[in-house]
């Protein structure tokens, strides 16, 4: 059997079942670790980028370094973990330039500025295509942790900024939509990770679950679910999608099945949503209901089954 | 300019100078970072390694988690830190087995587990080729951390283990040789990171320089002068030269510029080398001298040159 024949999700399934034993940190299995170092606890997590799979046409060495540090801290920012540090591997072919190799350090290191981390080190490989992994370490209490499965019952679903862009961006990019829209080719090439919205709301206890949507909503939507033994029921008529999103066939597609997007998916009571919302921009979309109702989408006064799809490598 | 033209080393030089800014963390361009969470620290170090440069004919995909685990595991035993959770992020070829990415899997683990340290997490991609990083976290308190830039003129040198073993490995499963020698295969594919070795040292303040030999000895050696500002004289008859490796003019070759070993290479004082060797496997291989000495090897009655030279990667 080959990975493309069982997928990324099965893969990492089979892997985090080999890898069970005598001390499975908290975390496994969820956006980051958490890992006790004395009196405090730190988040790590890691992604992998590679040129062929994740590098669109119009992306520059800028933006493909800004945006691997962007995805490995929204896996922080999920988690409410605050940045701390960064380390980068990065493998290039022996055709790649110097100029290259220094645009894509200066656009990580933009990125950690930008959200109070710096890099703290690295490695350098020969590969056969241009691949980057990065490590995010971030500082978070155990208590202050949010977990992916921690849903309940009842809980409002919420959501970070717009839907839609991203997805937007990528037509744009390969040339399958004509349009100008900068806001969309930005939010695709740097996003930006929600790591102050993260961090207020595990602070304060806001939430009972979060992650990143960088597989899809959908896909998100499911993942929160399965690990909280729940089920999901959100509202087209919420979704806070992008104005520059119109075409009605596009919409389900770029909202809710496309990858890429790094907003964050909570659940919370509806008093901590009241105060949550003072403070940060979350939208209500939907309500957590049991595992039986399944994961559901209302349009139009019809509850449509939402798939288990999204982005997948293989 | 392009990676191949200008070298590794020079490569890391300029993304060192690029990433210098007003938070630079202990230890950067050290083999580990050092990172202060409250009153702990911990040392950070990342490696990565491609299927097409660092995976030799025989090496199994068991043996090549395993050796992923071990070199960022060298990383931290040379500062002396103690493994804590490793972190791993694999790009697969849609062609790669379920059996292979679980064999990978079962090696990272059992290098972990030998290690006393733990698999936190992760992250899977596709690429043009199987790639995996690697990253290693480990304790290590600020006063005992074992810089690469301390060593004092008058020091000893000092090496743990023998020398040549992975370079005659090499040789061995390429079919240049045509011998059979299991212990040089296995200290190519599973080599055993010297951690018992560097904790006991860092804890007992022992050491005024370490990092590992991943590089070759000769490149090593250079680096911690380099980095202390020192010269360096070995003394070849001194050399723990493995007996596998009996022919001469391979013994240069083979000791000193091929990288693949992973042993510390140590500068102390006399007193400290007395005091280390009951309790660790190490030996005298030479002295640190002044800076304009240079890094000299004395064979026959001779001063040889040490060239810079090692295993980079373009």
């Amino acid at each position: 059997m080959r990975a493309k024949d069982i997928g990324e999700f099965n893969i990492i399934e089979r892997i985090i079942s080999l890898l069970s034993g005598p001390k499975p940190p908290y975390g496994m299995g969820d956006d980051c670790a958490l890992l006790d170092i004395g009196e405090e606890s730190i988040a790590v997590t890691t992604d992998m980028v590679a040129e062929s799979t994740d590098m669109p046409p119009g992306m520059k060495p800028w933006d493909f370094g800004w945006y691997t540090v962007a995805i490995n801290l929204s896996d922080l920012a999920s988690k409410g973990a605050k940045p701390l540090a960064f380390l980068s591997s990065v493998a290039m072919v022996p055709e790649t330039t110097i100029d290259f190799v220094e645009e894509l350090y200066k656009g990580m290191k933009a990125c950690c500025s930008a959200y109070g981390c710096y890099i703290a080190g690295g490695d350098t490989n020969r590969g056969r295509e241009l691949m980057i992994s990065g490590t995010a370490i971030g500082w978070v209490r155990r208590e202050d942790f949010i977990p992916r499965n921690g849903a309940k019952v009842g809980d409002i679903i919420a959501l970070t900024g717009e839907l839609g862009l991203p997805a937007l961006g990528l037509e744009i990019l390969f040339g399958r939509k004509k349009i100008e829209c900068k806001r969309a080719v930005a939010a695709l090439l740097t996003p930006e990770p929600r790591v102050r919205e993260g961090v207020y709301l595990a602070e304060k206890h806001l939430c009972t679950a979060s992650m990143d949507t960088s597989d899809g909503l959908a896909s998100s939507l499911h993942q929160i679910a399965r690990a909280s033994g729940t089920g999901m029921e959100i509202d087209f008529d919420l979704l806070p999608i992008a104005p520059e999103v119109k075409d009605e066939e596009e919409i389900d597609r770029f909202a809710l099945y496309t990858g890429g997007e790094f907003e964050l998916l909570l659940t919370m009571s509806e008093e901590n949503f009241d105060r949550a919302k003072e403070k940060v921009d979350i939208k209500r979309i939907g309500v957590v209901r049991e595992r039986k109702e399944g994961i559901k989408m209302s349009k139009n006064e019809k509850l449509i089954e939402l798939k288990d799809k999204g982005y997948e490598h293989f």
